[in-house]
């Protein structure tokens, strides 16, 4: 087998912190083995386009501490089409581009695997994601700052609840995952969790808050996932509250996009420096269609196929402490 | 003329960043100038049903960096009658309370004019709400941080947006003054900026975002505050752009009630740490219905009655900056 | 056996953030349970003195994200004495408790399996400590807020570090063990990094920040424990560089206790809240000398006599990646 | 009078946060007026190098949140020779500059007004440090975040400081002048301040700690200016405390080159974005040798020579408001 010569990496799907820390470990690990490092922007859409840069050790300078991605990041409807990844192929085998690093969720890695089938192209997968929701590793990349960004808001918001005597239904990101729901309602110390893993029901929720009333609290905090069960949006939520509880004066809050954004927490910086050594050095070591992730705290890495297919199920237990926490 | 011998404080209206530091200045000036100081709870609600709370020095420790207000706040129905406030007054007599410092916004103070001519109750306002909307100071407590909170928030959504060549349009709070949505406006770096002062036209608008995109700006924000003259909300603003530069990705977030909490700024400690002691210092020195304020970085006084009346109009040039900074 | 009525709970040695979060957790979980919680003030000191409060649900309300711990803290050298162990037992029987969970450090946790050895007294440990040197568990109480708060203090000494081509040697706390130092090293992007465990050498040092220079590098930033092995101390290391590379402008920074205190992070405020419950849970199971902790993500138990003698080792494989991007 | 076609901007003395957000605003002014715009690298140091880089409007996007300079600086020697200042006339005139902007303090200022007096070269300075020491301001820029990251700081020294019973003294940045320690020590709740412009003599800060120990005050800040009139430094002041007080359990913080760094408050952002247009349209009206400057909230402009002359004092009320607040 021969030496790899030069490695690409992209930034594809949704944005997370941590994602330029990645890009600069990718790039610095290249840098270290003497490997030529090519940066593709806006995903498989700059693939395609072959809308490249080349990247050195400096190029990387004080990125490690900015959200987003300086290779800016795209959903790329072409790349799903066989003329699409022609094109890509074509592009990376120009710039003899020998192998590539996608660092993304589980779409990117769907398409990734596809690209791979076709071309024998070698890729490895950075889990980048806030949502913490793939298969192969314990935290996804943007996950815990994202977690800091949600509680640090709620933080504000319990300020101003506890002011007035009111309720707050607060949205946190989660389409299929309540992992950012569930940490982050715990860490804020939320009355009642809503996630889309399990409906517990409307019912439950006004039992709880009333009872949360009787034991003399005040304000109080629910935590809903954008994707919860309930069946009704956060608005919705609000409202049905407000009719079964009139003793309550409720207020809804969105944290929306923001939590997206943002220097990454320690945590996240570190999990990228050691995800983007591992994913060069495993391309270097002949590997293809794996994704590295982190597993009780060492690096890992899982082939691709099975983190797109297996679940990250919530914790049980950590449901059980949440709600012992709102004895 | 006898001397004071005691004095109430209390937080009404909405609450605000500060007001915690507030209370400690006024309770730690009472201790000062040895004067006896209650607290009370909920604003005039509180002080209807004779909700209070003895004060010293030593009941204030460490709350100058908590957001919210210990003494909880409230908007009270009953105040406007004539019968809640012969209550209220009653209560201050039984408790022998002479004089009273009142923290909140417009509605706090008028409340606390119609009080004091039917009571001749002297009474000192210190102008707190996150608007800045009042009259007779350059600065109210807890706008300041708010300014912080929004920016750092507006911050967070632009690592998105400019990872995704996105346009977001970002709501901030301001009901009838655009001073937050032009402060953190230009301080976030916004292409384009809606205020209620202000009718700019949507076309405007849509002529500004062409440009920006023309000039090579990948993507932008749009500050628009709660109160826009616009007629469309922000969701409608977002939908409008949309269907008429659908070269657009677009995205909305409502920054909402994380800008009312928070841990205030330096500036806000300092501001409430003077107002305090000069609200305390106006009535042990006989004063009433005076509201305090900062002009030009010096502790001044206005009458209440001016206070509430008097505009406070935006800065042309600041809003000619905000401008010249999009180009 | 009959089932606990009361559990005490105190926090011992060092402060760090997530206490008042493990205090919130067992207190609630004892309400859950229907047991009885008491806090001790001060530690053994307090515990010596039957310093004790009665801690309801309703205590602990909004204390989750405080940094500091609300029933203090000490080093207590009387609870070494025999003497002193006797008076401490006195008041536990006084007052009829019959648990005790110590949150606290090695020091805290050797007092108390003396304590348990002379009296058969239950004892639970939760891991409370920044140094993350305790045996038993992948993350001590703290550590993770600690990390992002000498990360971001680096973020800004960076910013006039390469603003003026500056040399900066930081000394973060840490005196038996690198961990603070490596992780935030790593997640600040150090130039070089000098932990305890590991005596690379002073040339070692010189030969890579000369390295750093040739390489384009214009400012770099050396990260250092405080027990670092090098003999010299963060100013002497300081001035050995300015000597050997006169061409380097060296400055010092201590951050210092700032890195003890602060809003815990999510991820502690998790920590402490699922510890919590568990050392609850541990004792109301009749089990004693544990202590509780993190293993992969999942609440385990060790022996309190095996997490004191056992050592933390430090991660070869992140100081691998820490070398690598230096590069 | 002809109209200036190329305008260049720099950098100079210690750098302060806002720096980024004036580069920006006077590049952006440039275009808006249809003028050129330079960088120059390291302050003078990089103009007698001819060390410039041609900015457009583009070539600052996303600055405007950024700590430190991107254009770098620098103290120069070279620039206090006469031969210095002919080799910095020489490439301003190769490169048809008309006119310069000096982002910077008293010492920059000081240089600026001798080249212009040699070359008649228009020059407009803004005051950029975290001092506030500098006359014809209310605020200098850096000042404001200077103060939120020393507060902030302070806050969780305060959280171990009240957890252990300790007293702290922490040193802030102010070398003649105590702006920040005095506005830091209200705001971060400290029990005595002592800065270069009072001396109040260590016996009444001996006398101020019995005191606050005696009403309660289990734990204290003391904050220390660096150029404190004790004629002790911080670590003599704690020795001396120590000795004295033997009851006191003290440490003490430098904050140090942390103050100097991290993203700008929202006001310094404002400010800086009003003053970089102010400098760039004073030139462009003909005006020279004159900083740019806040005054009760309007932009104003002072003479260069009376800002380096005048003094900017401490505010006495500010002074008797920090005593009353340790009452």
């Amino acid at each position: 087998m021969k030496k790899i010569k030069k490695i690409a990496v992209m930034t594809s799907g949704g944005d997370s912190p941590g994602m330029n820390a990645a890009i600069r470990s990718v790039v610095r690990a290249c840098a270290y083995y003497r490997v030529s490092c090519v940066g593709i922007y806006r995903g498989y859409e700059g693939l395609i386009e072959g809308d490249f840069i080349e990247l050195t050790a400096r190029s990387v300078n004080n990125i490690i501490n900015k959200g987003g991605t300086v290779l800016k990041s795209a959903r790329s409807q072409e790349f799903r089409t066989k003329e699409g990844r022609a094109k890509a192929f074509e592009h990376l085998q120009e710039n003899e581009i020998e192998a590539m690093v996608v660092i993304g969720g589980d779409g990117s890695f769907t398409g990734a695997v596809i690209f791979n089938e076709e071309y024998n192209f070698p890729i490895i997968g950075i889990p980048g994601t806030i949502d913490n929701d793939i298969f192969g590793t314990s935290h996804t990349l943007g996950y815990d700052t994202a977690l800091n960004t949600a509680v640090e808001a709620i933080d504000k918001i319990r300020d101003t609840a506890s002011s007035h005597n009111r309720l707050f239904f607060v949205e946190v990101m989660g389409r299929d995952a309540g992992f950012i729901a569930l940490n982050a309602g715990v860490g804020a110390g939320a009355e009642e969790i809503l996630i889309p893993e399990e409906d517990l029901g409307l019912d439950r929720m006004l039992e709880s808050l009333k009872k949360s009333r009787r034991t003399g609290k005040s304000s109080s905090i629910v935590v809903v996932a954008e994707g919860d069960k309930s069946g009704k949006n956060v608005y919705e939520l609000a409202q049905y509250v407000e009719e079964n509880l009139p003793e309550y004066d409720v207020r809804v809050s969105v944290l929306g996009h923001m939590q997206r954004g943002g220097s990454p927490s320690c945590f996240d910086r570190v999990l990228a420096s050691r995800l983007g050594v591992k994913s060069v050095e495993l391309l270097l070591d002949g590997q293809t269609n794996l994704m590295v992730g982190l597993k009780d705290n060492e690096v890992i890495s899982t082939s691709i196929a099975e983190a797109i297919k297996g679940g990250h199920s919530i914790n049980q237990e950590l449901l059980r402490v949440s709600d012992i926490m709102t004895t």
